[in-house]
């Protein structure tokens, strides 16, 4: 089934990672994949461009079908294996509400942790300030704050919205798992050092760990003073 | 049935008109809401931030469910209510792949867009560069090159994503009414024009124009070279 699918990544793009989780809750292993170097700027090469204007990773094909974007693929792929595997969309109102408020909110969360991590990637030399630094590195504390505080409402648990995995904690773990490999220090936010600790050993998740933490398990510490 | 439905909005803000677009296609007239200023900061409102840790509009409640990001409001709404109104998401897969590419790409168009238009309240006076500037507005460019060509590759229509109305316009359009309201020239980009001229007649988008903007209907000059 998965055989005229085609994923194209990059190990430990959090966007890839979504992509991939979601084909493993799905149980749509044995897809075609491709692992690409954005260091050697693979993502800007020809069979990305072919299916994917922007050059960017993930790519991913289905028959003729193309989904990029990866929530939309996550979306996509819910919607067209409803019911295969995992369902990543609960029944409940209240629960699917979460649920998608959770994963916007995802979309700040992470691009708030880019702005820390990237900062000298995103800002040529020329224009950075330290304190635009010191505003972005504010800002994704507070952000932390926030997602500290949402699952200490829900009790322990490694669900974001409600009392099952769901799409909410396929887009918003690869941000969580970055966070802690670039070194965010698990005392200063426990609740969600236990989600990650309790998430990262479900099986989609091991399944699609990024390779290159694999064979480099010690992190950076770039993000321990947040 | 809107009656147990709460909207906080402020006028001219595209995240605030996309779920009130939704709220009209799905036929839920008559919902409460209360138009706030966000000259007057009253998105930082006690009365927002009961609902709304981040101070921001949206805000929207449905009985004890809250859905504050715009995307989620619109993907709830669709889903509690799939049955009342205008269906929003396509049942053909590939019409459905292309709606989700199309609404998350929409959120990279919105972004590029007030990275443009609001670069001096974004930025602190002595961190700006014209040199910074000058690339987001190449970007928003680039990007309404993209745009252009997807409605060219459609034909001449009113949907982002084949034959019908969908959520991919419902998130996209009011970028796109924006961007026009602002001075983008539509000799420059006439098949994105066509598209607007179209659809701020439908019904929906009539009744959610904002209202500042019909006090006031010249807008802008501030995209006219783009």
């Amino acid at each position: 089934m998965a055989k005229d699918m085609t994923l194209l990544w990059g190990s430990g793009s959090p966007p890839c990672w979504r992509v991939m989780i979601a084909l493993e809750e799905k149980n749509l292993q044995g897809y075609n994949q491709k692992l690409l170097s954005f260091e050697k700027m693979e993502h800007k090469s020809q069979q990305v461009l072919d299916i994917n204007a922007r050059g960017q990773l993930p790519s991913f094909q289905h028959g003729d079908v193309i989904v990029n974007e990866s929530y939309a693929a996550c979306f996509y792929l819910e919607s067209q294996f409803k019911s295969e595997g995992n369902k990543l969309i609960p029944d409940s109102p209240a629960e699917q509400a979460l649920m998608y408020q959770r994963m916007f909110e995802g979309l700040s969360f992470y691009e708030k942790l880019n702005a820390v991590l990237y900062y000298d990637w995103y800002v040529p030399e020329g224009e950075r300030h330290d304190s635009a630094l010191k505003r972005n590195r504010e800002a994704l504390s507070a952000e932390l704050k926030l997602w500290e505080g949402y699952l200490q409402k829900l009790g322990p648990t490694s669900h974001l919205a409600g009392t099952c995995f769901s799409l909410a904690d396929v887009t918003v773990f690869p941000t969580v798992a970055t966070l802690f490999r670039f070194g965010l220090p698990a005392e200063r936010y426990p609740i969600l050092a236990e989600y990650y600790a309790l998430l990262k050993e479900r099986p989609s998740i091991k399944a699609s760990w990024p390779p290159h933490w694999l064979e480099n398990p010690k992190g950076q510490d770039s993000l321990q003073d947040i």
